[in-house]
Formats: structure tokens, C-alpha cells, sequence
């Protein structure tokens, strides 16, 4: 029995309420030797306090010393098992921008690249093509039609775009089309797996209409496709754990993966104020609120230690205002590390505390890496923290009689 | 996606360098109640340093309670599964004797035994041989001729023995024909599926030609083979870590666990001066690099709690001269724990450290059984230390965008 059929066994229907804050990339580590990480630097009387009255621990996105990316780093969070589930970089391409994949689609990531008069690339970011200029080039590729199958175009940024074809019985498994070279043209879409001859021939036929449309273009006359991929198969919220789940997230990205669970994404919050407006106004609606908060990962991938720790501070100010609409489960973690230091995600494990009034007290005084080590959840998997999220809001049965 | 298939996905290329120095048996236990352990008794000044720089953890090597050998001890380290990877008892012999298997090697460990004139075991120890009184009765079975196979038997100690047979097709598994019991005659090898059947001919025949050379031999005049087993297939240093590997090891045993996971042997070091000899001599060559320490192992074996203290206090010292090098990894860890008061290998965790300029500090001010429990790596599979080994090398690249 794995994790998922032991949940959809035990969950039960309560009234309780489940808040899980996700402050991204938030563990961190000390500039130098002898030093403080981000989190220990910052002041945050708010979760000190909180951290007495919790539970605490160390949480490990997917196994000891994997850096994840906010993928696999967001499964984890939400119960899955990141080595079982994997969301293809086309489908988290798509789902990054807004784009709602439906289940009949498989979506491509799409670079712009030059081609010379043989049809070999010359540049393969299209002469470092700007935005508005390649905006205006996926407009144009919005006229390419293919029976049987609906065609959209987005664009991302610079060569950046993204396709995805809709129509019944398409599959992912088409190989990469870059011959990551120059000199070189690009490769053919082919299927991996039987399965996919259509999905690729109708790839083919997008890349031959595409080619005839920007055949005048002077940086944008061609493009490889990359990582084909459909929609991941997640049983949702609602089924596993009989939640009814919203997400208030300001960017795409992390809507995008909040909706992939089936989570109901709610308001146009902007900051991390207005996304508490919007957690108050939709409480009764909702049984579990997902809030994300990106500016703790961005600073630290910016290695912005000072900012870092300014924005840590900017969160634990908030908590009174989510604690006031008093939520049977509060819950602070990330999704992983991202230490100013390294200036990138980390596999360092996640500080991580929940809230409630049936947490065993571990004698903890403080919130920061150092603390949670000595943590009641001790080093756990992340993929465990909804296992605890629902028990604390007295949302399982027992296991077994 | 298992851990190995995860690895092969994230390994890069780099120009770290990374030490492993297993101090085999390393975990202790007190005396008496109220006592403190080898290590905690030893005066380690080096290791105590390392620990404040480090980040430390205890090591599982198979699974709580469960009390490893040689080869599923270092097997974890080197992060295989030790429950998935099997080496046949035969393979582990022939392995510690420094018998290179090769792929079409099938090894059984023998024993000699005195049989009766009706063919019966009288005596299963062969009358206590003495090892120079068995190693000629080895030697007059180099005359076995097998057609289509090349047959190597090989002395250990006393009334054991290694046999290998070499030949296309062969496959380990036949039965043990040792009865457990004197008065009966030794079991025929018999396969125990269809596809060893050559293989159980091949030993049906060794024996038959081996009764005919020793009929005359008054203790040695008989035979039991147990352990049929061909080379554990397991993915090599380089294939999985994208590691060149160098095992620098005093005893064969060691040396053949190394070199079954694809490292080089370097050296003919006799002592741990002379194995970081070899460690600096060798220094460009490789990227990764096993020392083995039999004498925390030993000494614990032999129930010598003063010994084995000396022998920690002497791997202590020795770190000076592997830091000079500047690993970029440096890890310190055992197999498995070996009491001097139990004077066996035991299950219990081992106290582990890693020591790299990415670790996060937890605060420890020394290394110990005691400490390790509040490292940040917790207690922790053996099989994950490769893990942290290559993140902390920078060795790995993101999991999933």
C-alpha cells in the first residue's frame, strides 16, 4: 500500500482548516564560517513564538543531496512522491506562463533560432531576439492549422515560446528536435515509442507550416522543439485527501503546479498583504489554502543575503493576520533551499513548522535550521508533511482497527 | 525512479575531488552502564575540528537492528542497496582472497572433510587441518581438468577453500552439497533451476576427480562446496557518479568489494602513512578516492576496547595529511559498528561526518556516537551518503525545472 492509497483510505470529513505558507527557497546557509544563515539572522518574533507553541523539523524535498527544481520541489509539499511523479519540462513550461493544460494536450518548450540559406542554424537564440519582437513572431505562427488538431502558440521570453497541440490520442514521447549545434539543421520530431507517430508527424507539420510562414524572418526563420510533454496525472486534492483546496499565488509558475493538484486558484493578489485579503475572504469556501511567497527564493538566486533576510522578516510580519482567521493547522516551510551563497537552489533540507493545538510540544524556542534539527518531525521526507497537515487537523481515521 | 537511475540522471562533470575513509567497525559501544564509547574515549582532536567545520549524521547501514557484513556494509557506502545487491557468498570469498571474478566466473567456497570408507563424513573440519597441510592438498587439485571449463581452486585458511569455475553459459545457482551433519554422505551439486544445470555438471565433475586425486589422503580425503555464486552485476563508479575511482585498501577483501564497483586498485600500501602516500601520489589522477581502515574493526573483533581507542587516536592523527591535499570532499564513516564488548560487527548506527565548504553547520564542537545523533544529516540509509557526497562535490545538477 503506497502513500497515496493509505490517504484516499484515512481521510475523513472535518470543518477544520489547513493553511500551508510556502516561502520559497527558504533554508539558506552562513556567508562564512562561524556565521548565520538568512533565517537565523532574521528577526522573526512571530515564528519563534509560533515554534514554541508547533512542531518543528528539517524537511527533505526528495532524497538526501537531490536539489530540486519548484517541480518536483512543490509535489513533494503537496504529498507526492517526486520520483514517482514527474511533471515534463514542456507541461511545467506551459503550466509557468498560465497556460491550462488539458488532458488531451502534450505541450513543447520552443526556441526561435536562425537558419542560413541551406537551412542549417546559424544562431541558436535567433540573434538574442528581444520579447516584443518574438511576441510578434508567435503572433504570425497562430495562422498554422492541422486537422484534427487545435494548435496554440504562446510566447515566454526572447527566442522563449511554447506550443501545445490538442486532440485525442496524442502522446509526449517525441524526441528533442536541437542538435544542440550550430552549422547543423534542426532534427525532425520523431515518436520514442510508437504510440507517438501521430503526435510527431502532427509536430512535423507545425514545424513545415511554421518554416513557410517566417521564411522571411531575419533572426526568427526557425525553431527546435524540446521536451515534449503531457499533462502529469495527479489524483487531485478533492479525491485524495476530500479537500477542497485554493491556491493564492502571485506567479504563474506555482498556480500552474497548485492547479495540476486539482487546487482551485483564487484572486489576482499582487503581494503578500493581498493575498491574505484574498486567504480571508475565501476562508469559509476552502478547507486548505496553499499561499505562496517567491521573494525568498528570488533573492537568494539573486545572492541578496541583506534581502533575503528583509524579506523573511516581511513574512513573519504577516503571520498575525493569518494566524487572527485562526486556522486549525498553520504551516511555514519551502519548497527547498535557495542559500544567498550558492546563489541557486540547494539540496540543504527545509526548515519547516506546523501549528496546532494537538502538536506534542519539542522544546523548541527559536524558528531557523539549527532549530528544527532538533525538531519534533526530526530530518523527514517533504512528501510526509501533508500526512501531519491532515492528522493535526483531524482529518484521518485510524489506520487498521 | 530509483536512487541508482536518479544518479545516472544528475551526475556532471567537475574537478572536485572527494575522500572517503572508512574506518571499518568504527561505532562502539561503553563498557558499562554509564560509560563512554571507543570513540568517545579517544582523544581526537582532528576529528573534533572536522565535526565544528562539517555536518555529521549516524549511518544505517541496512536497516535498524539489522547487522551488516563486509560486503552489504561497504555496498551501502558505496550507494548500492545492499538488499537489492547481492554478493553470493562464494563471489565474497573468492573476492577476499583477491580473486578477480569475471563475468563468467562461478565461485563456491569448499571445505575439506574426512570421509569414512563407505563415503560418509566423519570428520567436517577434515581433522583440523593445518593451513600448510591444506594449502598442498589445494595444490594437487590444480590437476582437476573439466572440458570447455578452466577450473581455479584456491586456498583460504585451514580446511576452506575457494573454486572457481570459468566458462560461457556457467550461473551460480546449484545447491550447497554440505549435509550439516557427520554419519551421511556430501549432497551431489544439483541446480536449482533448469539454467545451471551445465553449471552442477561442471561440479558433479570437479568433485568426482577431486575424490579420485585426495582417495588417499588421510584427513582431506573429501569435500562439501556452499555458496554457488557469480559476480554481483553491479553499475560501476564511472558509468553511474561519472567518477574515476581509486580504492587504496591493505586487505584483499577490501580491495575486491572496490573493485566490483568499478574502482582502480592503486598501491601496495601496508600501512595508513603509506595508503596517503599512494592518496597524494595518485591525487590527479582520480576523482574519488576509498581508504579503508581495518584496525577499528579488528581490534573491536578481538574484544580490545584499549586497542581499539589507540587505533581511532592513529586515523585521528593521520588527517592532517589527507586535508593538505585539499579534498573538496572529505567523509569520515565505517561500515557498520563493531563493540569491543560484543567483539562482532553490530547494527547499530555509525557515526559519520562530511566535511565540505557547501555543508550546513549544526552545530556540533566534536565527533562521536553522541554527537552524530545531533548532526544535520540525522540517522540516515548508508546507501544516501554517495548522495550527499556528489551534492556537496557539486557534482549534481537540479532535479526537474
Amino acid at each position: 500500500m503506497n502513500q497515496l492509497e493509505l490517504v484516499r483510505e484515512l481521510a475523513e470529513q472535518a470543518t477544520s482548516k489547513i493553511v500551508m505558507l510556502v516561502a520559497d527557497g527558504l533554508g539558506g546557509l552562513p556567508l562564512a564560517a562561524g556565521g548565520k544563515t538568512e533565517l537565523e539572522t532574521a528577526a522573526t518574533p512571530n515564528l519563534d513564538r509560533l515554534a514554541a507553541r508547533g512542531t518543528s523539523g528539517s524537511s527533505i524535498p526528495v532524497l538526501p543531496g537531490i536539489t530540486p527544481g519548484s517541480g518536483p520541489g512543490h509535489l513533494g509539499l503537496f504529498g507526492y512522491d517526486p520520483l514517482e511523479f514527474k511533471i515534463g519540462r514542456g507541461a511545467l513550461e506551459a503550466t509557468g506562463i498560465g497556460f491550462e493544460l488539458g488532458p488531451d494536450d502534450v505541450a513543447a518548450r520552443g526556441n526561435f533560432c536562425t537558419l542560413d540559406a541551406a537551412g542549417l542554424i546559424a544562431d541558436r537564440r535567433a540573434g538574442r531576439i528581444a520579447s516584443e519582437e518574438s511576441f510578434q513572431v508567435v503572433e504570425r505562427l497562430q495562422a498554422v492549422k492541422i486537422p484534427g488538431v487545435e494548435t496554440f502558440v504562446k510566447p515566454v521570453k526572447e527566442h522563449r515560446f511554447v506550443v501545445v497541440f490538442r486532440g485525442q490520442g496524442l502522446d509526449g514521447r517525441v524526441a528533442d528536435t536541437d542538435p544542440q549545434a550550430v552549422g547543423v539543421a534542426p532534427l525532425d520530431p520523431h515518436a520514442v515509442v510508437p504510440a507517438a507517430a501521430r503526435t510527431a508527424e502532427v509536430a512535423q507539420e507545425f514545424v513545415r507550416q511554421a518554416r513557410q510562414i517566417l521564411a522571411a524572418e531575419p533572426k526568427a526563420n526557425g525553431m527546435v522543439l524540446r521536451g515534449f510533454a503531457a499533462k502529469p496525472q495527479l489524483p487531485g486534492y478533492a479525491e485524495l485527501y476530500g479537500l477542497r483546496a485554493a491556491a493564492i499565488a502571485v506567479y504563474p509558475m506555482y498556480k500552474g503546479l497548485a492547479r495540476l493538484a486539482g487546487m482551485t486558484l483564487v484572486g489576482k493578489a499582487q503581494s503578500l498583504d493581498e493575498q491574505i485579503d484574498e486567504l480571508a475572504r475565501h476562508w469559509e469556501e476552502f478547507d486548505f489554502f496553499f499561499l505562496h511567497f517567491k521573494y525568498t527564493d528570488s533573492t537568494g538566486e539573486d545572492g541578496n543575503f541583506a534581502e533575503k533576510v528583509r524579506r523573511i522578516e516581511e513574512l513573519d510580519r504577516a503571520l498575525p493576520r493569518i494566524e487572527a482567521l485562526r486556522p486549525d493547522v498553520l504551516i511555514v516551510t519551502g519548497d527547498h533551499s535557495t542559500p544567498s551563497r550558492l546563489q541557486s537552489h540547494s539540496w540543504h533540507p527545509v526548515p519547516t513548522l506546523l501549528v496546532a493545538d494537538t502538536c506534542r510540544p519539542d522544546g523548541l524556542a527559536g524558528f531557523s535550521e539549527r532549530d528544527c534539527l532538533r525538531g519534533g518531525f526530526g530530518i523527514f521526507p517533504a512528501k510526509h508533511l501533508m500526512l501531519l497537515a491532515m492528522a493535526h487537523a483531524g482529518r484521518f481515521g485510524k489506520f487498521g482497527a
